[in-house]
């Protein structure tokens, strides 16, 4: 269902040549309206892609006709002529599907950085994409956006009173805050403006895709589009519709981490009892990023010390001494030192919880992140050889 | 020669059974005078080891007799027990070498995080190590802080007029900034008061030791010291004794990096044309802990698109047009894109130079890596279990 799931919208995944294996890499995602409004989040990396860079223009007219997204190649690094590139992207587009212009047409792109997209196989693809548009498209474009992904990822919740939120996402690697190498692209029929997507958009990915982070590595190209066609002719009410945008958001997070490269287990970290939400997220990511950790937890040995030296490196309030630990439930770590007999924790299954109690106040944050195993570095060490 | 190059110092390593293997594990380092003075750096880890704790209030008082080192534990996490089995390690090392306060006894300890060391074993090994001690006993005592090192780290520098630096070095996992998990404890017979050598430390470490940076991971236990015997009636002139100390930290830092988990390429990260040198340890810092590039260098791949991903987090001063990145001396990224070409870049050997140009001013900083490799996961996903 994905994008297309919510009524108003056409979507497309085809083959341009863009990947030398020749699978899908091109996908198109159309609102066919009566509403054309839309929201965007994007990367917090300085160094932007091309794409990233035009869309961000685009959304600041709380306008979306269109998206292009092509994976084989991220457009990132390549200057003035990446650029160019894009925009002829969105013209192209702008063109074939008629009545439309480039300036509400939004350009995603992800793969390698530092090499310029083959254009000469990119735009016939946007052509042949608008061809192949239909309302049962969004499964299609789904896989048309993956590239190290092994599943492609949608969702979709189903509002009270008739309307619907649904979405697609990719992502695999460079997953980490602000936001993922991902691309992300959400539908609703819902009749709402442009401010009330944005809101709704922000406070979701806050808590969800902002709070995943795979391996510490900041994409160049992340971004998340909610794009609103009206076609339920609803309002909904605004808290219930926020909600769904976040049940989307968080599902298509988990499956963006249950998906990263190499990864063989999927840990969630519960960071409780901070003096506020800022340093729970603090300590959150930086046990996300311990590699030590992310070793450990692979070989299924519950290395509470290493929770403990990443807690340590941060600047949220705590005392090292009333730190507590518990994984999966066991509390082998309390007063900061030796709690529960390690040999109690259970490791054996593919969810693994980390529970790290800095007793020092009431806020909490959850962030979710995945093993570090051989399979990762021989991914990402042949990558692009 | 290590620790006991320098005269005034007599060492010994020794095999207590800390370690289940039956290696060499506890290193006792004696200051026979006729000065006892000492200077100490230590891990800026807010949670801090017990012989951490300790040591840093020995140091307050800038006079050191010896320092009893041990592997096979790291006594952090452990609570109020543990500092009492170090209080209790300095304390049977005074009774045995006669004539000492505990309170001028350094500890310190590496290996496993959140378990007690074996007392029982301990300290019978702190009168075995002061039977054995003898001024060629540096090499065993380098020996015996041995962890995941493959082999002992040491190094030594003559100063003109008769006096002499050298020392030791353990570390391999968990290497970051401020500090790496690393004992380091470096003697001289040099004659200077505790605020000169206190002076060449910090200043020596701050621009080697503190800017090798192998897995992110900062450790709990991290303890650099120097200690001065004066036996050789010598006051060397201020810099040429901070040069000397500085070469022997980098000389150990490189050993470090070298030697340092499942590393098969040491990569120096050399940041230049930046505004301040904040800015240029800030980036180098960033590119070191980038998971992706670090496979990517292990895979032999010129992958500059991570290291401007890398560039792109961070806070420092450059516009991403400007940036240019050279791998082993070919600018493969000039004006944040694409230079020359990639396939000229030979990175067959085990070194690899990356050089980020910043173009933003004139400082400069160089952070010493290491490559992300199946082995490393390998070793740090079995380590405890």
């Amino acid at each position: 269902m994905s994008v297309t799931a919510a009524r108003g919208f056409e979507a497309a995944g085809i083959a341009a040549g863009i990947k030398e294996s020749g699978g899908l890499d091109l996908a198109l995602v159309v609102n066919t309206g009566p509403r054309l409004a839309a929201a965007g989040v994007f990367t917090s990396n300085r160094v932007k892609a091309a794409p990233v860079l035009w869309s961000q223009q685009v959304l600041t007219g709380g306008q979306v006709s269109a998206v292009v997204l092509n994976s084989g190649g991220a457009n990132a690094c390549t200057g003035p002529q990446g650029f160019k590139d894009t925009h002829a992207t969105a013209e192209r587009a702008a063109e074939v599907l008629g009545g439309h212009s480039a300036a509400e047409i939004a350009v995603a792109s992800t793969g390698l950085i530092g090499v310029r997209l083959p254009m000469d196989k990119l735009l016939p693809g946007v052509a042949q994409a608008a061809a192949e548009l239909s309302a049962h498209g969004g499964d299609r474009a789904a896989l048309a956006i993956m590239t190290t992904d092994t599943v492609p990822k949608t969702a979709v919740v189903q509002g009270s009173g008739g309307w619907t939120v649904g979405g697609m996402a990719k992502g695999a690697g460079m997953l980490a805050p602000g936001l993922a190498t991902m691309l992300v692209v959400l539908t609703t029929d819902a009749d709402l403006e442009p401010a009330a997507l944005d809101q709704a958009l922000r406070a979701a990915t806050r808590t969800t895709l902002d709070r995943i982070d795979s391996d510490g590595c900041m994409s160049t190209n992340d971004t998340v589009l909610l794009l609103a066609s009206g076609a339920s002719g609803r309002t909904p009410d605004a808290g219930e519709f926020a909600e769904a945008v976040r049940t989307v958001c968080d599902e298509l997070g988990r499956q963006l981490i249950r998906d990263a490269e190499g990864a063989s287990k999927d840990i969630r970290i519960d960071v409780v009892g901070a003096a506020s939400e800022e340093d729970a997220v603090q300590v959150g990511r930086s046990i996300a990023r311990n590699n030590l950790l992310k070793c450990a937890i692979h070989g299924e040995d519950p290395n509470w010390g290493r929770v403990l030296a990443a807690i340590g490196t941060t600047s949220a309030a705590f005392e090292p001494d009333r730190l507590n630990v518990a994984i999966n439930g066991v509390w082998v770590c309390r007063q900061g030192s030796v709690g529960e007999d390690r040999a109690l924790v259970d490791m054996r299954y593919r969810e693994v919880v980390i529970t790290a109690d800095l007793a020092a106040g009431p806020a909490a944050a959850t962030i979710r992140t995945n093993d570090l195993t051989a399979d990762y570095v021989h991914e990402n060490s042949a990558y692009s050889s």
